[in-house]
């Protein structure tokens, strides 16, 4: 489980005084880039092979308001053939209410043939050491 | 059905050369907006009884390219007691080829109160009026 | 000059209840792309030769509510060696009120060399004839 | 002057692979809200004083990547009766290159009456003597 602290930026909160639903994603995608840097050691930027998102199910629990301290906790929740999926919590970081939660699912995917690949060994492997260690 | 077109701008591509998942999410805030102003009457401004959204599901089933001409396609797919679910599809317009599909639960909402409420009866009327059109 | 009319987001408007001044940028870029599409024939997408932005000026003069109908006005101010300088107006359509102003250098830019150029002849033609219909 | 480190977010980047100049102000825009509360002491949320941005200039001097570590530094250049003034400027932490520079005007406003108003006196204090610090 990796955590990440979030930097709030003002325009993230809408007229309704809370932090934009959609904003909230850009939170995601920081503890998903922190996730695979740190467990799969792979840069989130162009390349050959990467991740495409191709499913997304999200939680609203409670409003975030402006400069509430808050985290993600990204962890993995199971590994197929092609595709992994993750979990994202938007934590409180002083009351610790789980805010908002979000799974993802990710496929691997060659951007210069432009097709989905079965996962590279060396990312299962770190994927299901990191699951086996979440259990 | 409400058909919503949608003006792509330049950052909601990211360096992957596709519409970033984050900013899809604001094309969805299009539909919705356009949905509860056509069918509900109801501005998505700051006011007493507004909605919120509580749960989303996303599916992405095909990369949005720049200058894509794509549109929103909204319809209401459930009616609760508090709560409606719409459905939210991009279409490329051309090839009528659904780019993305995103289920959205949301709440009738006090912002003065800050709790759910029953879904207001002139909106529950126009909801279930518009879900007997489309079945 | 060209005038773009611009697809508010919910989004666009912050706590303050008025389109959040970063957000503005974005409208700036509608009628930038839509200049370059328009009278220079070009796509704002990723090519070899392209602009890049080294200046911006801009003065925020009367704030933009939300569902206000709104239009980019550009045209083109100056035209250099290197670089030419675009006025972006944003205009309440019905008012006429001039909300924002917004002055933007961009330099010709070749992104395989990464290093400015001269602009190319085709684009130059374009922006002294549409500078000359302009006066 | 104070000095925010930024918390870069994967859709900041662009199809041409740098930070947008449009995602860059929400940087310029940490740094104002930092500045804010550690000099005037002032939350940039919704309340009846508050400041609103009538000019900005920027220079955008060389091109960010995505993961470049950066830092933005503000501080106070003019202290006028309604308005002041703060100088932005993004650095790479590591080699100290200024990326991008930019100032701001900003007036004193009173968000329920909806006017300018003369700058409160407390913050005029803590802005002339950050000036005169900064000298």
């Amino acid at each position: 489980m990796i955590e990440t602290p979030i930097q709030m930026r003002f325009a993230d909160v809408d007229s309704l005084g809370h932090v934009n639903n959609v904003n909230q994603q850009h939170y995601f995608d920081l503890g998903k880039n922190d996730y695979m840097l740190q467990v799969l050691d792979l840069e989130p930027q162009r390349r050959e092979q990467g991740v495409i998102i191709v499913a997304m199910q999200t939680q609203y629990k409670s409003q975030i308001r402006f400069h509430e301290p808050i985290v993600i906790q990204t962890s993995v929740q199971a590994v197929g053939h092609k595709s992994f999926t993750l979990l994202h919590r938007i934590i409180q970081r002083e009351s610790g209410e789980v805010k908002t939660e979000c799974s993802v699912v990710m496929v691997a995917f060659d951007f210069v043939a432009q097709h989905s690949i079965a996962l590279p060994e060396p990312w299962r492997q770190r994927l299901e050491a990191d699951l086996a260690a979440t259990r």
